[in-house]
């Protein structure tokens, strides 16, 4: 495996094709090199000049003296395969290439050229980033091997003397602008960056190796991604998993989420988008925080890095404002991002009532007025607020162009910070100065200037914990014994592409899932009546053939048919299936009694080019077909996983008592769910997609009913 | 009625209660007053001084030379009340109270003394800004009466010299802090200010009475408002049409959407917050745009001040970038927005690929690579989507960082905005400096930091030229004829409270809404018979009494009635009322046709305590039940409007063709829409409330039928 250490980390860095400055690109990447402090030996490697911007310059990369750990390669696209190999042969231990004209080039050969690259670093085990990279910054090495103006002299010192939360975050985007956009943003916030690392085509690393390697990396507290494609499914639930079980947030953006934008991501990384609602299912399933945009994935960023361990227990905010208009506007901003405001604790209302005036209010939005802010501060305030049991974190509303008045009460704040646990924000309404913003800092408060950023990042932290802490209570999801397994399996590969009800329902049924009691398969209309008799009532008849998938579409359902009728309805199904497929094999018609009817449920699998099988959960009938009303899951998935995936339908009141109708077996819907993940897990070599739809879930305790059953296996339909 | 004139755009300041600097406020408002060129007479009037702050003082109003058209009262609230006298009795022309402790103070004293500013106002014809006000600022005019910082001296220069888009915005707003907060993050982005106004407790003037007479203003294009409360509803109609036919767009939002903030501002202003669902439902209509937060209003203000009478004539969007991952990113957010990014024609394509290197794209998102931008400039990338037939607006995704880059193409991007109509954003992935920002405001190209809020406003213009044009185009909602009109009056004051469903269809009739033909009300078991066997078929019987509104609730609702049960439900309907309601007035019980099924809709008409009648359209039962799937507007509704209401229902897709089954016949129900809101207008001073539940509407061509109806008069239950 190659060393991203070594591509992030080298002791030292030769520049290949390194120019003086003002030579464009390749006179900008040596010039921003060697602006900051880092301790490692720069290596200028240049066919035409002995010396660039002061440094020794070698003619090649055999040339440089010792071991090389990092080479930036900054030439022309036709040169870097050979320039790559040379580097093999030197023993460089990483790459970066910065050219473009790779596999987002129309036509062959720049995807040619990108596999060469591909080879290469297999042949010679080095890590190489790029091509179409802008490079990365490491910035507590002081190491910018970029072209990126955002770190270039002339700006911000990379880190801020007193990091926000004394805490830092990593940036790894397929975009170069957007990736150091995000410092651009983040670094005049105060907020601590470790790496950015911006991928290009990924000839060889992908972001999720990339993630990998920057979760073990002590530095890194808070990963913020920018993806436009994912090159290697399987990578992402391992990845994701790791992050939250280290507790390290991923903030993170998809691009594609349109027609134009996944066309957008095609076109400029040479890549197929998959499915986003698969993705924003694993990334809501594993706790990532999915980002908006450049500022609200840096406040977002600036919330988890203040935060660290503290994270808000639950979703009840304290306001504290000096103004009542502004009190009043975000406590809307909280209810718009799902959290509380409710009315403080009468003990800690005195507490507050004793320092602000008569025309003030201690409710929730606490209005302090101006007067209690001059004379107690913000810190006054929100530390009368902050230990109410009512609330689990606190926004104060305050204006951060008075530096003056914040750097005041700068021991107050830092006390007030080590005192609570629970986060506290600040929401300036006004742009805040330098001074305000480096003092706040320092004390550990993340400063908001857009309202439903804070509420918002409030809000993600809170579903954060929670989410994390769901999914490590959550216990794996039961085996299912090895016989049962191999039976499946067996029954599966005895099938034909699709299994008609009759076949889904038994090896499902070998599941758990569901049963086969009362369903006959009748080959001939005396089988049909004697059927019809056994199970007395009124029965469902359903033609069963491979080849008719549509079997209402095909005329070939009867419900509700009584004994007497069923010879006729026998004959009537054959007939009209055979009309709207000659072709087909019939097996029979599936005589089963009339399910009984509930919530109307469809649950179905369906599988990812990317993520594999996925599972679906959705209200039936118009909820489903017309409303778009579903919930994705990955497989298996455990019983609280399934509960919170219901919990997502938009229409998930209809499942709760009402009209007069009792709630509905919620319950045992999730055991369904949880049944039917595990088998989709155990045989997604097989199966391509499933379809139980309609599902009848009764009222509590009564369980539900799979009224239809689909399976089709891979390379069918 | 006052004159708000004087109050805003006064010759001359008087300020009482002024103070030497450092004293606090008092010392404040003179010392911001004194800073900038106002070119007026400013005279403090001081009992302690003969001078402050190196200007002549006047021991009282009366002793100021001349009529003074403005006094600033900065004077202890108990202090108030008679100095406003002594103003009046000064022929002083408009007073501002900056001074705090009146209605928004618990207890009777301060409400009372709020009521005696009003008094005074109308005894001397003043015009009153506040109490409890931040006072306002005039950019023009370089007036500030105000002790807000963002106007204080060491800011930038109350107007820029180019403000973008050669206009200017007025704010309007209850609160201080938020008010001057639009001011302090729009004039960085180089927006032109005109009047920004904080309008305190309002005992006089509201802020619907500054809206009106800003609207009247040239210097005033675009209106930014942040509302706590509306005090009188029925001037909202009257000046958001007023601006919508002028063509000053308004911002607006208004505190109080969520419990918190309702009862923030009401603690606050101490007015009664309205329904926000009416609220919303009022602006929706009259074109107002609704704004989320202080950038995002801003950044609408800037959209608008931008483009003029040039607002895009549809929804398609081209993007411009240099960064794939910009372009791919802000196409999502286009999509987010209800924005298309349409693939460009070929004729428009092929201009574009003359400037752009193999690797970018032409298609949208045009990725012109840094290459384009490099040699092309971002005005020559744009220009040549711009003409494309396929977009009515573009999107430049851009570094506002690298300043001297915008300011070497700044003739070109002149240029470029003389030549085109179409509105054309920057939006900046990193921060701009202001040679971006000067450079960009001059050529009229408003720049985003925010994408989302690109792409928003975008979306916002678009709504807001359709909206306006289709308010503008709506044919009056037609009168009835007076005999109608009387003959419904009379029958409402003939009746009682409420009005049975006999009694409602009746008075519906009249105008037009459903019929009564079948419908019979019978007093005896015999009369039932009669009408049942009148009807023919299956007749549905319900208890008819004013005192009994939830018919089905009292089991008096019989359905599916053949001739031969008639009797025994006449009984078992009147006998299980009585049950339910031993004293109620029983009628009899209507006999009517079973009311032939389709969509179900649910009408009404609620009364809302400040805008009056509003019409309400959901989806029936579990989508308002359950959902809450409704739409508000105001009445009377024209069809057009009506439409849109639909439009906007969430489960708007089941009234189209569906599952076999055909589209519902929308046009018939927008009618029944168009009738039901003229009588509510006609009407509203007997109705309190209307329910038209369930009405069916039939397939396209076959209409709507109306299968229960209530009428509620004021004052009952």
């Amino acid at each position: 495996m190659a060393d991203i250490a070594k591509l992030l980390s080298p002791r030292n860095v030769a520049v290949i094709g390194a120019a003086p400055k003002g030579q464009g690109l390749r006179g900008r990447i040596l010039e921003i090199l060697t602006a900051h402090p880092y301790a490692g030996s720069i290596y200028p490697v240049s066919r035409s000049n002995g010396e660039v911007q002061g440094l020794k310059a070698y003619p090649t990369i055999g040339a440089v003296p010792g071991p090389v750990d990092l080479a930036v390669l900054i030439i022309p696209a036709e040169f870097v395969v050979d320039e790559l190999r040379r580097c093999g042969e030197a023993g460089v231990g990483a790459v970066i290439v910065l050219s473009s004209g790779f596999a987002e080039e129309p036509g062959e050969a720049g995807a040619k050229k990108q596999a060469e690259i591909k080879a290469i670093a297999a042949e010679y085990g080095m890590a190489i980033m790029g091509p179409n990279s802008e490079g990365f910054a490491n910035l507590p090495l002081a190491l910018c091997p970029t072209f990126s103006p955002a770190v270039a002299p002339g700006n911000l010192s990379l880190l801020p003397k007193m990091p926000l939360g004394g805490r830092r975050v990593s940036v790894i985007a397929q975009s170069g602008g957007m990736g150091f956009g995000f410092y651009d943003r983040g670094r005049p916030k105060e907020l601590g960056f470790n790496h950015i690392v911006t991928t290009g085509n990924e000839a060889c690393l992908e972001v999720l190796d990339y993630a990998d390697h920057l979760i073990d990396d002590p530095g890194t507290d808070v990963l913020l991604m920018l993806v436009e494609d994912i090159k290697t499914g399987s990578k992402f639930s391992t990845v994701a998993e790791k992050a939250l079980r280290a507790g390290k947030p991923i903030i993170l953006s998809k691009i594609g989420q349109s027609d134009a934008g996944a066309r957008a991501a095609a076109s400029h990384t040479a890549a197929l988008a998959g499915s986003y609602a698969s993705f924003s299912a694993m990334a809501h399933h594993y706790g990532i925080v999915e980002g908006r945009d450049l500022e609200h994935m840096v406040d977002l960023a600036q919330g988890f890095l203040a935060a660290g361990p503290h994270l808000p227990a639950g979703r009840r905010v304290g306001i504290c404002t000096a103004s009542g208009g502004g009190g009043g506007w975000i406590a809307d901003a909280c209810a718009a991002a799902g959290l509380e405001v409710p009315e403080l604790d009468a003990a800690t209302r005195r507490e507050i009532d004793k320092i602000i005036p008569s025309y003030g209010t201690s409710q929730n939005p606490v209005d302090g007025t101006a007067q209690a802010i001059r004379s107690a501060g913000y810190a006054g305030l929100a530390g009368r607020v902050a230990p109410s049991p009512m609330v689990d974190g606190i926004i104060v509303v305050m204006s951060g162009r008075a530096g003056e008045h914040v750097a005041h009460e700068r021991e107050a704040l830092i006390k007030l910070r080590q005192e609570t646990k629970k986060p506290i924000f600040m929401w300036s309404y006004t742009l805040p100065v330098s001074l305000t913003l480096e003092t706040l800092a320092e004390a550990g408060y993340p400063l908001f200037t857009n309202m439903h950023n804070a509420t918002g990042t409030m809000a993600a932290m809170a579903d954060y914990r929670e989410r994390r802490e769901r999914f490590l209570a959550a216990p794996a999801v039961a085996r299912v014994a090895a016989p049962v397994h191999e039976h499946a399996s067996e029954m599966l590969s005895k099938s034909r592409g699709a299994l008609t009800e009759y076949e889904a329902r038994r090896v499902l049924a070998a599941y758990g899932i569901g049963h086969t009691t009362g369903q006959y398969l009748a080959k001939t209309v005396e089988q049909a009546a004697e059927a019809a008799a056994a199970i007395g009532g009124p029965v469902a008849m359903k033609v069963q053939s491979p080849d008719i998938l549509h079997k209402t579409e095909a005329g070939g359902v009867a419900l509700g048919i009584t004994e007497a009728r069923v010879r006729e309805a026998f004959a009537t199904i054959i007939e009209r299936a055979q009309e709207y497929a000659p072709d087909a094999k019939i097996d029979g018609v599936l005589v089963q009694p009339m399910a009984e009817k509930g919530r109307e449920v469809i649950l179905g699998i369906n599988t990812d080019p990317l993520f594999g099988p996925m599972l679906m959960v959705g209200l039936g009938g118009i909820h489903v077909e017309v409303l778009k009303d579903v919930a994705l899951g990955p497989v298996p998935l455990s019983k609280p996983a399934a509960l919170a995936l219901i919990d997502q339908l938009k229409g998930r009141a209809l499942l709760d008592a009402q009209r007069g109708v009792p709630a509905a077996d919620v319950d045992a819907l999730a055991e369904l769910m949880v049944k039917l993940s595990r088998f989709a897990a155990d045989h997604a070599e097989a199966i391509a997609e499933i379809d139980l739809n309609p599902v009848f879930v009764h009222p509590k305790g009564q369980g539900v009913t799979i009224a239809d059953a689909l399976i089709i296996q891979h390379g069918h339909g």
